[in-house]
């Protein structure tokens, strides 16, 4: 074994692309549960959806107006208007009781079903009503083609048909989907719990009152946003002891309780970095601990019986883009959805960025649609400590290892932040 | 009075800005609660926040390493090392206790506080450390400049800076500002309370087996969906009975007992319209009752006590149009958001649009990204009636009225929906 000491100085540095695909093996996918479909909303679906019955499941009225055979129709026009007898009246929600003969016509209402005799459907605008000899009749003075206002059977769905595959998010339109095939228990993935542990003496409860040389935990907070706008449960617990012995016990403890452990702080070179001596130790198994980007480089994974901990830097910017990149990823992939990274698109760079670097970087930064062409701007300050600018971000801006920088109008790949008001 | 049946027929269509212009007057602000902070994510914030004191509020080393006075490193190269003798340690979180004199160093790891004196950090990485008549040096081979690796007080923000303005909707780098600055206890907007009711005597509860004729109350779950999505708290009642004094006697319950009350079916002009006959009525007072735009022209809106009522169609396509362009700006600008209708973005349109019409239509369609360029992709079934491509859509690519469509390539404005995946 390697002495910590030396490890923490002596790391491995994986390219990102690298380091997620070592992870993402390890995210093991959490079981289903069954709700109730008001609870499904935001919840990611366990199992695909066919079809029970084609739908619409009936010849559905697109109008208000009168069910007719469209052939008693052939020739009419205002000089030679056609009548046809009302022998029918069927508001949504009932069954035609009459079997329409050639010469009439049913009242029918928007969504109900039309006669199997019929084959079109005149709106009730373009009728006039009269009575003759006692009897309702429909005065019309256009022919009306076969099929018109009438929503064919399976329109939208044939029975069989797949409606929504596993590790689809259930959003209003899933739910309405969902309600309309009476799929009123719903299988979805259990949410992973996320135990969320900081560290560091320097840090302050968010309800303490300021000290000189230290500074208030807002990284576990962010992370309990993060984690709960990817769909896991975050679990907060105490800040990680500043003792070896200690803090292994406290992270193999989280590790047998929970399906995820996120550690923020600790992981750089400095004599006081508990989770960089804990990784080199025997207590887990490391996957990597140093990455090939800015901010974030000493992010660090390590398994232990076949779950993941992942130890974030302290920094908030590196702290957030960490997360991003390695933990939201694996919360996906942990309930089955197909593509667990943040969406990639191309985008032109709105202003320069000057820093060099020999590790691609993440910068934050606003996403913003000018006349159709999707521009990026990097947020102004971007340094790895800074905080204020994660609130105004709607993506990472990827800017590839440079010794130049990067010049305005070049295209750059962004990763779209999820719940950013872009 | 006019005749609730002749007010059917009659309807003054209004463009949807003139709709939306006179609904929001009426969207009274609720009232402010103050929330645990890890309870304020996703919600709406009540009052501006401003910095308590600057941040960061101490000098902050960037760095491990060690705390300098610059002046010292002057000439220094690697033939002419500089030593200097160690006479501190200070991890993050505590506060120098040694007054730093010309010559000396103090060891300090990332995030403490440098010492008054100093005026850069030097990497633990750019020094060598050695033992000197038995006291701990550091050896220099660079000259270092004023400043290096030291986070100035104030750096992100000031004393009395505005931090976040009322009406912004609270996620991960909100909180962690709201934590930097110890706001435990956050001012939030209520949750307003919106009342659903759906109608119609086709409607089958979503756990009844299938009838012939009749279909399962989907519009419910959609419209649940959206008003939890949009921050407001549904509250699924009865659906309403198809007898007029019923109706109206629910309706106003409902206007009694909740913020805001929003109807699904019964606004058109059929027999069994019911929510066309009340809003005719003398029960509340009518805003609106057709909207210049497709789907959902019937969309109405009526006000009663002070609270509006919503009256959307019951086709599930215009029902989520006509909760996207008049409801959700409403609930929004209930919680105080400044722009709370969506977001408009030019794209280009993929494919053409070949319906035409005299209505603006509000088309249903996907974005996509291609080489920094947006495109705007129309779903194959737009229809009123159509449900099944809600679940697919990112935007409402807005079509203006025309005799001839639209053609592929022309630009067109798509108004975002929020929480798609684009």
């Amino acid at each position: 074994m390697k002495s910590a000491d030396q490890a923490k100085f002596r790391r491995k540095a994986l390219p990102v692309p690298e380091a997620q695909a070592i992870v993402l093996p390890y995210a093991k996918e959490t079981e289903s549960e069954t709700v109730p479909l008001p609870e499904a909303l935001g919840r990611i679906l366990a199992e695909r959806v066919t079809a029970p019955h084609a739908y619409p499941h009936f010849r559905r009225s697109g109008m208000d107006g009168f069910a007719i055979l469209s052939r008693d129709t052939v020739g009419c026009h205002s000089e030679h208007p056609v009548f046809l007898e009302v022998v029918d009246e069927i508001p949504a929600g009932s069954v035609p009781t009459v079997k329409l003969k050639p010469g009439q016509a049913a009242r029918i209402m928007t969504g109900a079903k039309v006669p199997d005799e019929a084959d079109a459907v005149v709106m009730f605008e373009m009728t006039e009503s009269i009575i003759r000899e006692g009897k309702p009749y429909i005065q019309l003075i256009r022919e009306i083609e076969s099929g018109k206002n009438i929503t064919p059977v399976g329109l939208e769905l044939s029975e069989g048909d797949v409606i929504l595959e596993p590790g689809r998010r259930l959003s209003a339109g899933e739910l309405s989907v969902l309600a309309t095939f009476g799929i009123h228990r719903v299988p979805v993935k259990k949410r992973p719990r996320v135990a969320v542990f900081s560290t560091g003496s320097e840090l302050l409860r968010i309800d303490e009152p300021l000290q000189d040389g230290r500074i208030r935990n807002s990284n576990t907070y962010m992370l309990y946003s993060q984690i709960f706008e990817a769909g896991g449960e975050p679990i907060l617990l105490e800040a990680i002891e500043d003792d070896l012995t200690q803090a292994k016990a406290q992270v193999e403890a989280a590790i047998a309780n929970y399906d995820l452990v996120v550690t923020t702080g600790g992981v750089s070179v400095g004599n006081y970095d508990i989770m960089a001596d804990l990784l080199s130790s025997d207590s887990v198994e490391m996957l990597f601990n140093k990455v090939t980007m800015r901010p974030g480089s000493v992010t660090s994974a390590a398994v232990k019986d076949g779950k993941l901990l992942f130890a974030l830097s302290g920094n908030p910017g590196a702290c957030f883009v960490g997360f991003e990149l390695f933990v939201r990823p694996a919360i996906g992939r942990m309930m089955g959805v197909p593509k667990p990274f943040l969406p990639e698109l191309t985008a032109e760079l709105a202003r320069p960025y000057r820093k060099i670097n020999n590790f691609t970087r993440f910068v934050r930064g606003r996403l913003e649609v000018r006349k159709g062409k999707l521009y990026a701007i990097p947020a102004e300050l971007d340094e790895s400590g800074v905080m204020i600018t994660i609130k105004d971000s709607d993506a990472l801006i990827v800017i590839p290892p440079s010794n130049t920088g990067m010049q305005a109008g070049e295209q750059v790949t962004v990763l779209k932040l999820p719940g950013s008001d872009f």
